[in-house]
């Protein structure tokens, strides 16, 4: 599939797009099937609540599940991601992050690329996000929601730095924005959160400020989200990288598959 | 002002109705005011966040400050409540419900009624709630979530039961619905959040369950609930009753104020 000029325009202006029902229910079921058996198995991909047991991301899926392993490749996912990049592109991470029935917690407000600038010594921000919805995405079960436009702010420096974190994970919350800074950029970016069907996949940039709220419905909301970076901007880690479920070491270029990908 | 035959039906059918823009952006600056000074003064009648600090609810200042002691009277609350309820009225409980900015928590998914039922020995569900929007309400700062038309299902009895709690404050968390009722009722009674400018009067049943999420936004929402109850449905305490705050006392029929509650 190929992103029209206009929602080339939104991606770029906004900093975000939306491609409603780019995916069927059968397809979905089929990645819910295999997110269902792929969470079985713990391990240190596996993140989970503040409980210590319910799965709030679960990362590289791609790596050890054969329907994981084609999608990334789905012309669905990465034509616009490509087209958007104009450049050759590998999968620097892949996560889904389940965001429960009744408490899936919060996501602080962030911007994605600063993180694996610090973390993984990644030099631009020329990544391009994939969301795609595995469950409807209402007002009700805690959907991202951006500052619009807040992109073309560029990097908004913190005082924390990833760089002391090297070993895995870094939740979001170790870079949030402050309350003051938040106030200050919903002066000129407003909040929208894109909402629809599952099957719909969402574009983003890495330099989008986002976060969600909680999930007090019954209805779970998983989110794959796939981060492609152009093979030419892989990062050269200082020191010991992070482990490969969080910063891909396969840089070779994606080739697009338009079969489907829950044929095997 | 006076309902219309559709509104009417609405609250019947549904448990609720929205009635937009009652009250000016100069009437409700007014009340925020008139409530900060009421925050001001600590007290029983103030119930924090888990932060032990923050406001989450204040209640009866009504019975403290002329501004609220007006407004209880106020043609645009008390006549769709007489109208609703046919009879005359009296305060039974007033509070504002402040949802901070970044992080206001939680209200568990519940009824209203029941718990005045234990607690106070209220015989009938004969109460409306008249809820004041203080600030806009929108999707991102923890609207009120109805199931619509679940009133109609009458009262959920818990095994928890009031009537242990006569001393105070009782919240909703302790009468909260399971996750389990809670995905059956969804399949019968959608959910739906009324969203508004501030000065908005939304109606509602004391037999609707509701809840709502956190709120994540730089945008408070402050919601003034106003609960009034027939004369002739006026609750006898067994044993003390919780404290006046909580039940009002008072149960002279309240007169129709025509007047400006902010001119005094």
């Amino acid at each position: 599939m190929t992103l029209t000029e206009e929602q080339l325009a939104s991606y770029r202006n906004d900093g975000f797009v939306l491609l409603e029902n780019t995916f069927s229910g059968e397809e979905i079921e089929t990645l819910c099937l295999a997110l269902a058996e792929d969470q079985r198995v713990p391990g240190p991909r596996l993140i989970t609540e503040n409980d210590g047991v319910t799965p709030r991301s679960i990362y590289a899926s791609h790596t050890r599940h054969p329907v994981f392993e084609r999608l990334v490749r789905s012309e669905r996912l990465l034509g616009p991601a490509r087209q958007i990049a104009d450049d050759d592109l590998y999968v620097h991470q892949m996560k889904v992050n389940s965001k429960q029935a009744f408490g899936g917690e919060e996501w602080a407000w962030h911007q994605d690329y600063i993180v694996w600038r610090d973390a993984d010594n990644m030099r631009a921000a020329s990544q391009v996000n994939v969301a795609l919805f595995l469950d409807d995405v209402t007002e009700f079960n805690g959907p991202v929601i951006f500052l619009r436009g807040s992109h073309r702010l560029g990097t908004l420096e913190r005082a924390a730095s990833a760089r002391d974190h090297g070993a895995g994970h870094i939740d979001p919350h170790e870079y949030a924005l402050t309350p003051v800074e938040l106030a200050g950029l919903v002066k000129q970016h407003e909040m929208v959160s894109p909402k629809g069907a599952r099957g719909g996949v969402l574009l983003f940039s890495p330099q989008i400020v986002h976060g969600s709220g909680t999930n007090v419905s019954p209805f779970a909301r998983r989110l794959l989200i796939l981060t492609y970076n152009p093979v030419s901007a892989a990062p050269t880690p200082v020191g010991a990288p992070r482990p490969e479920h969080l910063v891909g070491r396969d840089h070779t270029p994606l080739q697009i598959d338009r079969g489907r990908f829950d044929r095997l």
